[in-house]
């Protein structure tokens, strides 16, 4: 039966110990709702601490990682997809998601909300920068939920599906 | 834990009848061994009898779709990628697959053999053409283990993981 | 020899006529710089404006397009790239482009701007939203150059080639 | 205007001498139609060959990479687009070229005879492995021209143009 997908995208290493934090809940709290994780599956940064909190909670973790094979893999990561194409892999993120939360803000992270408001993927912010709500107005596009912690991403998500 | 993935590659609307059961009896014994199965996630030929193989034996599908959201996929897949870039995704099928089974011969199904042989990709044919086989020992390549039944082709597997 | 090549990047339906009128006349001056244009193809907004530009000009014109073919391709391209992968060919701008610049605002100009802070290219934002630049002084990147004018646009390009 | 495109395939580090002579001879003569080469865009075998002909001869090419820079280019690709995918930029050689020659036999080259038949594009084969041509004839698709000579293959592309 074709799972529920939900994508957790952030940073890798510029993430802040408040975005890993949120993640890691995050990802326990995807698991908890029989939802599939679904991530950029390195090892660094809100990958890797949403793969983690998914994975100890029993959650099934895919991850779309920008190299060829394996390298750099999350140890969280059940189902690897190499595409080998860096990061024009980000649409792939998007397109394979039923929801997605972006939890804080880098620029890869970034070209991901935008693909996902381009596509009218159901899209939650977890702690953005205000900057990049006031911006996201500036576009023709509505706002996304723009939340403070997982408990509410994960309500929120619940309604959009 | 990261899965052993196995991708069954064949063809879509040209499989022959040999081919569909080859890739439903395949499906079953992959999902028998605890691997995951990957295909081309569409609701047709190959793809589709490999899924439900595996799917009716309790194991796990991923579908690497070609496609931008899960139109025409295998109602046997549980994991849909939709990577929205056509044929190229086949090097993605490739790249994320421990092992390849090219099970029949058709033009896609071809396409993934020669990027399977040149990432070196551990690669088992089933039921090949003869003269795909010779043409193969044309190329500067190993030719494949060229086998007859689905339970060869997974004892092979497992001598080359 | 190798070309140069200056990605002009910006909306499509969305485009502003001010937007329109910087693409047209920053087509112009790359063309007039010997320098080749490139552009996501389409025949809509920036895209189209700017391709018109260079092509008046005596440039030439290449366009990445997200279809399969060239449906929908602007009059002006001489150098259509079908690549059948949508939003996912946004990389491929960034990545073949010896410096961008954005014309304007929109979400898959965002995404090739995030883009192209994080492999580093040249970036040149032409009268881009005042939160966008202060969005990215929130990232960990330095805030690109944000001028007024096409003719001030390719003064800076000049610089950072 | 835009250009007719002729994509030249063929094996980089594997390719005969036959095959270098051939595909030199072959861009030489895609430029003197006022075609514009695509290649792989590397400087070995068949790619670089066919270049040197087509820019020796005045015309203009352009190389999709599969690299994410211009790091082992050919010295005469005038445009080189950088998609940074490996093997799945196969895909967009084939959809951008209005007619493809395939010139000698390799994986890659093979996975772009395929791709290139799965699509209908027009396809001419110059030199090509017996069992190569016995093996399309196993597949559903029309086996396409099999030309010893590089004027044989122009004169068959006007043709199918």
């Amino acid at each position: 039966m074709v799972h529920t997908i939900i994508g957790v995208m952030g940073p890798g290493n510029g993430a802040t110990q408040t975005d890993l934090d949120n993640a890691y809940t995050l990802g326990k709290l995807v698991a908890e709702q029989n939802w599939t994780l679904l991530t950029g599956g390195r090892n660094v940064g809100v990958m890797n601490a949403a793969s983690k909190g998914a994975s100890e909670a029993g959650g099934l973790v895919i991850g779309i990682l920008p190299s060829e094979n394996k390298e750099g893999i999350s140890q969280f990561v059940d189902i690897p997809i190499c595409t080998g194409m860096g990061s024009a892999r980000n649409n792939i993120n998007v397109l394979s998601s039923d929801a997605v939360v972006a939890c804080g803000s880098g620029a890869g992270t970034t070209s991901e909300i935008m693909l996902a408001l381009k596509t009218g993927k159901p899209l939650v912010l977890l702690n953005p920068s205000t900057n990049l709500i006031r911006f996201i107005g500036d576009l023709n596009y509505p706002v996304p939920p723009n939340l403070e912690s997982p408990q509410k991403a994960v309500q929120t998500i619940k309604e959009l599906l």
